[in-house]
């Protein structure tokens, strides 16, 4: 089978495009914008061995390679609309590919967004979708306007995409069931695109978890010019965790990666209407800590216990490049 | 230096963003349409060792990465506008970096084109760019609306690129003042932007051609549900294959990838118009064929002598999933 009878047969919509004015097949696909929104784009890139094990089921990488520009979107206010994807695949496996496509698709019908372009190649196992959505013009949520005393939230519920990898990788061993709901959530996590586009009207700030709250946060707060206090309390942790001790569990909620959740800043004056908010969508809500302004050699992401004291945590967020 | 400092120090614009309203640093780039014009959006993938030969000049491999997609943009009739950058690399070489990313922003400033989104990860050298252009909506090329009769015009001259591939590879040897040429085709090849925003009122169809002519055209073949038929003895050879065989000269012509000229389709009324536009952008375009009715057994593209006798060519598009 050939690159072109490959695109055709898997990533080829059998009806005409929905989104696009003109889908795959020729040098680039045409797409009317709304007037009155500004568009949303966000680009990432899946590396075999490093974002993924290479043995994955091929439908969870396909949801999940998706999954993660959808949150994206989430992280803006954004209604997702189309997105283009770059594979380049060791060899032409074709139930590999067919269980590829249909968790992209899968999500992507869930969403309705649409596949508007691609490029497929042979090479190492490599996943690049890039996506764009929609936002009222001004209304988007960006990292650069929390406020001094803003609340910091999270949504739902921290740590177990980070307790599957340390399962897989031998640090430590699940039981079977606790080890079902961890590797369900660092290889399908939902992308919280009905709370961010809600959030528009609520949040000061807001971006979704991909390297751990203590280094995500701190982008907020870096393009904010504020510092941020984490209550070690407040965090929730998955009840998944619930067997480990409790400085791990706190471990993996603070550092752990790939949970794609929301976290966000907003005032004080919203917590009710955030309360409510989280009850609608069905999805806890939870108040960890605050902004506050900058000061001259403290962290930039602060963890507390119950009095206000300084806790000291471990490593940072998870960096591509790091050792 | 960590993946936040290295996108920092070389891929982040020293000034506010002028295309976006926001660029990169957040979730997702901001961007306001304008009323009026359709986005023309497209993908490509280059992956070290099929795309381009590991020791290539940096420098050159990010000119030509996003060349080839400027290229799809001026296939489209659209004028590029933003693209996003997804980059895999082995390790955090600075100078390699630095080289990469002035070869890119040299023609990103040519084309005033922004970089408004990136990911960078570690992992086999891979590039990924998505290119998004603005075209006035109902204008853009496509490849569906070839008619029967239009000639098939190519700009610029053919086969230097597949030249400099073949020597490379100790299929040929070039003489040092040809290699230089053939090698600055391959790695610098030019977007022809300018002559594809002209053709929106003067051709019916058109594409870059990436993968040869004869398999290119093929596209246009089947998505306007026509054949072609390219004369042998016009088409435009590159001057520097004149010491070759004139076979072989025909050959990369006619199936060598890498060229990024522009192939269009376009009614014989038109032959004036495009005979002054090629003067006017000091770029030869040649009349190398004609569209013809469907025809039961034949080829999609066929090669005629100059009597309109069947010659016999080679093989056909270079295809990524080949043997």
């Amino acid at each position: 089978m050939n690159e072109f009878d490959l695109i055709k047969r898997y990533f080829n919509p059998s009806t005409q495009p929905v989104v696009a004015d003109l889908g795959i097949g020729d040098d680039a696909a045409l797409f009317t914008p709304q007037p009155g929104f500004q568009l949303a784009i966000s680009v990432d890139m899946l590396v075999s061995g490093r974002h993924f094990f290479a043995d994955v089921d091929p439908w969870r990488l396909g949801y999940k390679a998706l999954a993660v520009n959808l949150s994206d979107m989430a992280a803006m206010g954004a209604a997702p609309r189309w997105f283009t994807l770059a594979l380049a695949l060791p060899e032409a496996n074709p139930a590999w590919l067919a269980a590829f496509s249909q968790g992209m698709f899968a999500l992507a019908a869930e969403h309705q967004v649409e596949l508007v372009g691609g490029d497929t190649t042979r090479g190492p196992l490599t996943i690049s979708i890039q996506i764009a959505g929609e936002v009222e013009s001004g209304t988007a949520l960006t990292r650069g306007a929390a406020g001094a005393e803003d609340d910091v939230w999270v949504s739902g519920v921290l740590g177990a995409a980070a307790a599957a990898v340390a399962h897989r990788v031998e640090a430590l061993s699940l039981a079977e069931e606790a080890l079902a709901r961890c590797q369900d959530r660092l290889e399908l996590p939902t992308p919280r695109v009905a709370l961010g586009r809600a959030l528009r009207h609520l949040a000061s700030a807001c971006l979704d978890l991909s390297d751990g709250i203590v280094g995500d946060l701190a982008h907020i707060c870096a393009r904010s010019d504020l510092r941020a206090e984490l209550v070690a309390s407040q965090l929730p942790i998955d009840p998944a965790l619930a067997v480990l001790p409790l400085s791990l569990q706190q471990k993996f909620a603070l550092t752990g990666g790939d949970e794609y959740e929301l976290c966000f800043c907003a005032p004080v004056a919203q917590r009710d209407a955030i309360a409510r908010l989280g009850e609608q969508c069905g999805l806890p809500l939870t108040r960890v800590g605050r902004m506050l302004a900058p000061q001259v050699g403290a962290r930039p992401v602060q963890l507390v216990d119950d009095t206000g004291a300084t806790l000291d945590f471990g490593q940072g967020a998870f960096d591509h490049f790091g050792a």
